[in-house]
């Protein structure tokens, strides 16, 4: 086809005009070193944003021309309104369809980088089946969910340095793992090699130090929202883990999808959050009657292992929302960076084909990732009169321990 | 005294030409807008650097010009050992004295920076005493040591967007917590605000993803050391923390000394580390039979708490040597980034006036901080011919809640 009819996208298309995720590309011809560019998602095109806004004269020139998010991140929520508006304009209104067919690029013919740098990167824990199943398998003699699970949303702070952009190949990382019934470990590559589905927030506009965000900060401090494959060493997090939490089992790797895709475009698909079991402390009270808008987001999550569908994991189902987690990780007074990303946990629902990890598709037993194997997360969420608003996939495949 | 006396140190002074450590400045005067330069501090002066060596013609100065240290870390370990020779010879050759008193500036005219930007930050628990004690107070009803802590240094990513330089106000964090024998936690300000006396080393050469560093690695990689006050809300902390660990009992605020000093000059202070109760696995053996150097620094710490010596942790009694723990933060193909730091955990000996945490000297009991006391870390090396090498000092003082 040519660029042109490019904007004509197939009605159900999961890259419409409501949804407009951002990205960063390089020309797949111009290989590894050319510069990246912002590029926007439309149907199975790329839009060269920075290109297509010098020809527009649009003031977001230099936004739109940067190598990575960042600098697009860091202006806030008025230009990120601003800037989405005309991206629109330009791709629906007729009279920019031949400026923008120039510079619309097909898909196949693009590398997708990593978006944006990772200012701080911290993962929650926030599905109630997933901490369930999980505390059954790691710790049998205990009740599954700790005392403190449904008073706060529990997460801890993983490496920055080692998120990637999906495609990264998955070296299976080598560590300590302590087999059942030995007293002593050993040293290896890890046998219990396993996924994460997670549902990624990117944070746009900093905060201060010493300063909570609250509840009503979500729409003003995140920017978008991406897919996560939090990819997980289940021996050597077992082994490791107590007293201080997840270190090498996590910090080897985590991939997420090249697509960042704005809150706004989530709007249709904002649901209430299940009941609680407790009144949360008011810090992070999120009901309608104090004014709060639903903060659960109705993302459908499908996990494939080798092209087959391994599991459907529901977004909606997660007890604690992404705003009760930003309000919560700053109630301290930690302060906000751009670029900081937090995610979800696993997002595992209460049915058996709703289950985020392979550690609980299996009850433990595995068996796990094998050499070879190919994990691709992909989602959709409801848009607007019908619409359906994609998240990019995100995908890895594995490589033997070197 | 006149610049030029600058130079004459007295004897047994803590930042003479064995020591050189690298900061970054700005002039007082000059208001808080001014660009930060390197300064390099001896005695009670700072070298601009970035002047000195455009005016001395050096090869470096475009890497002293920077405003943060992250490009001299970027560099490597060659170029830090050539920038290191000129520094000391401008300092300590009579031709260039009259060059070098013109870009020294007293301490007291200065405002100490954040020298370095953080990319990650771990927090290690090497301490066998300190881990022992606060398993005590944790954990009364189990061993006071899991069962993994003598087979790998355990460590946690922390907040890198909260690690400040000396003299940042600490405000005291808001949170959650659970008094004891109630069965919901409440809200408000931490009621155990607490220190942790720690070292902490910064990492300058970047490694690559999958490829582990190994104990020979060390003096590749890391660049220097500071001191490092990790301030922890102990009440925060002990209801968050099962099962994924300390988040926002720490995340709130880390401070370090403004002072980086290069691994080369504690050559002097290298000590064999305690005996091992077990042989570490391979890759965390750095017994002398194997080819390495003694890995513990014997840096001598003195906690102060409004100007009174609250404890002088001994940083020689660790478990765990800095080595080790980069051989195991990168064992499972973790890659490091210019900028990571990594420290060492509370530093406590076996002698009750070597604890390096209000949690241990009150035995959990407190009284912890209040508002208005200000801690104060420093710490001294031997070096070369009977030389002291200084730490920077880091200081912080108690604010109250917001």
């Amino acid at each position: 086809m040519t660029a042109a009819t490019a904007l004509d996208l197939t009605e159900g298309d999961l890259f419409g005009p409501d949804n407009l995720p951002y990205g960063v590309f390089t020309p797949t011809s111009a290989g590894d070193t050319a510069q990246p560019r912002i590029g926007v998602r439309f149907g199975d095109h790329v839009l060269d944003a920075g290109a297509c806004a010098r020809q527009c004269d649009s003031p977001h020139t230099e936004l739109l021309s940067a190598p990575l998010l960042n600098p697009l991140l860091a202006a806030g929520r008025t230009t990120w309104q601003a800037v989405r508006g005309e991206l629109r304009r330009w791709l629906t209104d007729p009279a920019y369809r031949e400026t923008v067919a120039r510079h619309l690029l097909p898909l196949s013919e693009v590398t997708l980088r990593m978006p944006f740098e990772v200012a701080d990167y911290v993962d929650f824990y926030a599905s109630e089946h997933h901490a369930s199943n999980v505390g059954r398998i790691f710790r049998p003699d205990s009740a599954p969910l700790t005392p403190n699970w449904k008073h706060l949303p529990i997460g801890y702070h993983g490496r920055a340095g080692t998120v990637v952009a999906s495609g990264t190949p998955v070296v299976r990382p080598r560590g300590q793992r302590r087999p059942p019934a030995e007293e002593t470990p050993t040293y290896g590559p890890s046998a219990r090699l396993d996924i994460e589905a997670e549902v990624g927030f990117v944070v746009g506009t900093p905060s201060r130090l010493a300063e909570p965000v609250g509840l009503g900060g979500f729409r003003e401090h995140v920017f978008g929202v991406c897919l996560l494959n939090d990819w997980s060493a289940r021996d050597i997090q077992a082994w490791e883990y107590v007293p201080l939490g997840p270190f090498l089992g996590k910090s080897f790797l985590t991939s997420v999808s090249p697509w960042i895709t704005p809150v706004e475009a989530l709007d249709a698909a904002r649901v209430a959050p299940p009941a609680r079991d407790f009144t949360p402390l008011p810090y992070l009270d999120d009901s309608a009657e104090r004014g709060h808008e639903p903060g659960a987001f109705d993302i459908r999550i499908t996990v494939t292992l080798n092209g087959e569908v391994l599991s459907e994991p529901p977004f909606a189902s997660l007890y604690w929302t992404a705003a009760q987690q930003l309000a919560h990780m700053t109630v301290n007074g930690a302060s906000l960076r751009t670029g900081d990303l937090y995610a979800s946990g696993t997002v595992s629902g209460p049915e058996p084909h709703q289950l985020g990890s392979l550690l609980e598709v299996t009850a433990g037993k595995g068996p796990f990732l094998q050499d070879g194997d190919t994990v691709t997360l992909s989602a959709w969420a409801p848009g607007p009169n019908g619409a359906r608003i994609g998240l990019g996939e995100v995908t890895g495949q594995i490589e033997p321990a070197r």
